[in-house]
């Protein structure tokens, strides 16, 4: 099964292309350009250089969040498009989990993180057991002390990973160690791969049939509630 | 610092651009193409999407062996014109050890290795200690038998990567794992990061002063030789 894949959740723009679990090729870009203008030049690129075409596309997996409203919702919407226009079935995968694939090695828990705004975090976690991912932890939204505390409780050695910039001259718990700069941030190679694993196991769906995972609602929601409760 | 990536050593074709060790780029196709054909258009497209200028670019980092002979060819050569042209120091970087970056994890051993044909292997021996690399074992070319046998007498988890795909169907001792798809191949990412950090060691030189590693010569050279004594 050949699988394209798409992460736009944070300012990297990845995508990817996989056979299975295999990386057939990868291409991101971390510049903090706008999703809008990147993305679709990009993905031309890798199926110019590639020479695969989109009757060879099997499945489009996409990270489906938490992360940046306006990202997601352009990786979404791209992944949708081609798969109506070009009529394969899609599978959203949650962006923190995703990550979890980056670093595939046992023993240890991944903690990736996306910034929530306001000082806080989205917060997944994570721990590889016999080359499966287990959720250790449910998926929410913590302030950074919390975080911390959250991390530090873990009776193993935690590795922390994605947005986690803004916590590098904290004080970080013992067992606690900031995954290096090449696995960090959100790659579409390990959404890809996750995509084939959930589609196996009968994860995918139509185009328009996904939503996005926000956790938290887009501020602009939230002020338009409260206003609404004035009137 | 800004670092340009090229790891041509295996039928990966792979460039990368870095900020010091922070990606801002990288692209990799694992299609088994030439590189001859696919390495100049594949940069061409990564500083097009990029916007990145040659001016921008402090240093060239390439992959240097062991691995295949005209895969490093390639490299190399392209590595050397390209720094020659721009007028900036080049850094030739292991494979094996640069393979040992895509999964920075303390803790464990990686053993990248890449295939010296007739069922031999080229293998190197790395750890992760306080976020430096360290050397375990010097690179060897080994059969197949003495590599299990080797990797089996490591009294602490060892992760298999690279070349080792012909070892899948075998028995693996207890302690070995092999890296999953998406870390098990050099990616220029690694390259780069790891030239950083030997540039920053003073290990950068001006281009046409590198020599590839072969660890062991290629076969025409060997053939060439055995002829030579025949005479």
């Amino acid at each position: 099964m050949l699988i394209l894949g798409i992460d736009t959740a944070t300012k990297v723009c990845s995508v990817a292309l996989c056979r299975d679990k295999e990386p057939v090729a990868g291409y991101e870009i971390n510049l903090g350009r706008t999703h809008s203008e990147g993305l679709l030049p990009q993905l031309n690129q890798l199926f110019e250089r590639t020479g695969i075409k989109k009757r060879d596309i099997d499945l489009i997996a996409v990270s489906i969040g938490p992360g940046s409203f306006t990202g997601l919702r352009i990786g979404l919407a791209t992944a949708e498009a081609i798969a109506y226009a070009w009529r394969i079935p899609i599978c959203g995968v949650d962006t923190l989990k995703a990550m979890a694939y980056n670093l595939p090695i046992e023993g240890v828990v991944m903690a990736p993180v996306l910034d929530a705004q306001k000082g806080n975090y989205y917060l997944g976690m994570y721990e590889w057991r016999k080359g499966r991912l287990s959720e250790t932890k449910q998926a929410a939204v913590v302030g950074g002390e919390k975080l911390m505390e959250k991390l530090g409780s873990v009776n193993k050695q935690v590795v922390l990973m994605g947005e986690c910039e803004k916590l590098f001259s904290q004080k970080l718990p013992d067992n606690v160690a900031i995954a290096p700069d090449q696995v960090r941030m959100p790659k579409a190679t390990s959404v890809a791969i996750a995509g084939f694993e959930q589609a196996a196991a009968g994860g995918a769906v139509e185009p328009f049939a996904i939503d996005i995972n926000y956790i938290r609602r887009s501020e602009a929601e939230e002020l338009w509630e409260k206003k609404q409760k004035k009137i």
